[in-house]
């Protein structure tokens, strides 16, 4: 039967250090996990106990932007951690922020338009961008620009994206670097999308969301990080307001809502912030205990870890395919780790990104294992 | 800021209906709702009751195909109801049959494809395919051939849609007419999709699913009809074992999974089949009801309501404007009904859709209402 060349997606690489992982954890090794991109805790306690109540209702299709409810609480949060006035109506709830991508490409790209993407970055963005027809465009960054995307590689693009946190860097934009990018992007009339969607976890300078600086731009954010609700797949996003009705009726038809049941989670979580700062705390005693031990161990060069929950170390000193190296830390030290090529096809060979998303008790142990590990080698 | 063409798509005409009957509403009237395409009836009640003890486990990322024993499950169901021996590796479990589309349309088809669809059919394949970049072939059906595609109208397409019980007629296609559909797809290289939705809700002859006939087929199913879970936003699909693999991945990137929590509860509604048969009993009563008084309320021609919870009725002995007659109906007899337009812009606009989801009780009044209208008319 027929495939399409579209679909033909890059594999993850990460799947196969995941598999080696799971192979070995059921041959009975101890494994810790700095692979995985995902909060080790669920929703939020208070949240879940709410929507127990909400399961007596019949939860049928929501209107196609989401809960109003949800989408004024978003707004809200805006204003709270902002100070912008946000119009709810510009907000639209989606199946995550994997959705609002969809959505977004859709109201804004056609066949074969070119969309920038700052290497390295979050896989996904290329191959959904393939998977509908799009044309991503790898843009080389430097380390003296925070691997982050410079106005000057706008021209030629018909849309930016950009992430600040970053993953895998965490690595954040200033409020002048992204009115740089805004601007550059408003003249040449490159259509900006901004993912927020580690915002809320950063470490002493909070991240500037791209509507401190524009209205001319769509932002993406989830629940999934801050807010610790993976496998619920819900997300926001925010859109010039000509833009809604166009986004409205692309949503009624892609995807007709998002799940009901986790948008009143959603909503619940929004009111459960000490439960979530709580986890912030964990991150941050994580991230230290990295920041100090990983120089120590070996991996002394890394972006600079703004925010999320993410160190991504130059590992060149030690090795010219961090595939290879990734298996050697899995097998030797019981510690599994993402190797850069997802995330960058042009230099990601020289390169591992620990996630410090776990509980400290695991971080603290990994961090002896790689330190015990890189002394032997 | 920009917008793409693709995603230009058209509004749902129903959205007036359902607009001006919610303003009724507010200000007092009683309107009875034959517009809605959804159950009235929440999830199982037994299958809730199960997931609340799902929500103490942290329920973060299910991986990209879904849960395994969910898929297991569904492979299960073929087994029972068909007497299909499915391999569970073939099951891909989906963001509602929203998402199966937006899986299967990336994995099919190139930039600019040409997918052909029945006229009438459910509005949002075409908007679908117009937002990803492809194009919708219109194909007009006829009573005598049951308002289906036929095997002549594969000539020319790169995929074929085909939908059994039919949204808006409820029409069927038997095994021979959808195994002569199979074979005029292989034979000119036409991807066929067959939209199963319905299936579960059919009256005395039971549906038959394309894979009883061909193993090359998407086939794209939901529980949102049968299983009554239409806000959890959860279904599945099966595709052909070599096509496995290229769906995961694509998954895995536009969707990383779907909600966790739904596919726990889909897990649970799959053994909750008394309750679920008790709302089909319901359907049926509703649609004995409507098959009786609405010939003799002056609806007298329809499609053959073989399944789902519709009858499609041509109404041009009394209009050329069903959008207008809806509105009228709306506004003088209190029941809101959806006018053809939407799925069917060539003809759409002299048929009616009455959905009989309700409860019977409405469905009894709305019928009374429409028979004193169309006597006073």
């Amino acid at each position: 039967m027929r495939q399409s060349t579209r679909g033909d997606v890059d594999p993850f690489i990460v799947m196969d250090v995941m598999e080696s992982a799971r192979k070995a954890e059921a041959a009975g090794r101890s494994i810790i996990h700095m692979e995985v991109g995902q909060p080790g805790t669920g929703a939020p306690a208070a949240a879940l106990t709410a929507l127990k109540s909400d399961l007596s209702d019949t939860l049928g299709y929501t209107v196609g932007l989401g809960l109003p409810a949800l989408r004024t609480r978003i707004a809200q949060h805006y204003g709270d951690i902002y100070d912008i006035d946000l119009d709810p109506a510009r907000v639209v709830v989606t199946a995550g922020a994997s959705g609002a991508f969809v959505l977004a490409f859709s109201a804004l790209f056609d066949n074969g338009d070119r969309v920038g993407l700052g290497l390295p970055c979050y896989p996904s963005y290329r191959q959904i961008l393939r998977a509908m027809g799009l044309t991503p465009v790898e843009i080389t960054t430097t380390p003296q620009g925070r691997f982050q995307p410079q106005p000057g590689d706008v021209d030629g693009l018909d849309g930016l994206i950009v992430a600040s946190p970053a993953n895998p860097t965490g690595t954040m934009l200033s409020k002048t670097e992204l009115a740089a990018l805004a601007y550059a992007c408003e003249d040449t009339n490159t259509a900006l999308i901004s993912d927020e969607i580690y915002h809320g976890i950063d470490y002493g300078t909070r991240a500037v969301s791209a509507l401190e600086v524009t209205d001319d731009v769509y932002v993406i954010n989830s629940f999934s990080k801050y807010f610790s609700m993976t496998g619920w797949r819900v997300g926001w996003m925010v859109v010039p307001a000509d833009h809604v009705r166009q986004v409205e009726r692309l949503a009624q038809n892609m995807f007709i809502c998002p799940s009901h049941a986790s948008q009143r989670l959603a909503l619940h979580a929004m009111d459960a912030r000490p439960e979530l700062d709580a986890n912030l705390e964990v991150y941050a005693a994580n991230r230290a205990l990295l920041l100090d031990g990983l120089p120590k161990a070996g991996f002394g060069t890394f972006a600079p870890p703004d925010g999320a929950f993410y160190v991504y170390a130059d590992v060149s000193d030690h090795t010219d395919d961090a595939l290879a190296f990734a298996a050697e830390i899995l097998d030797r030290a019981g510690v599994a780790v993402t190797p850069g090529l997802d995330f960058d096809p042009q230099d990601g060979h020289r390169w591992l990104r620990f996630s410090y998303a776990g509980s400290t008790a695991d971080i603290a142990e990994g961090l002896r294992r790689l330190t015990a590990f890189m002394a032997e080698r």
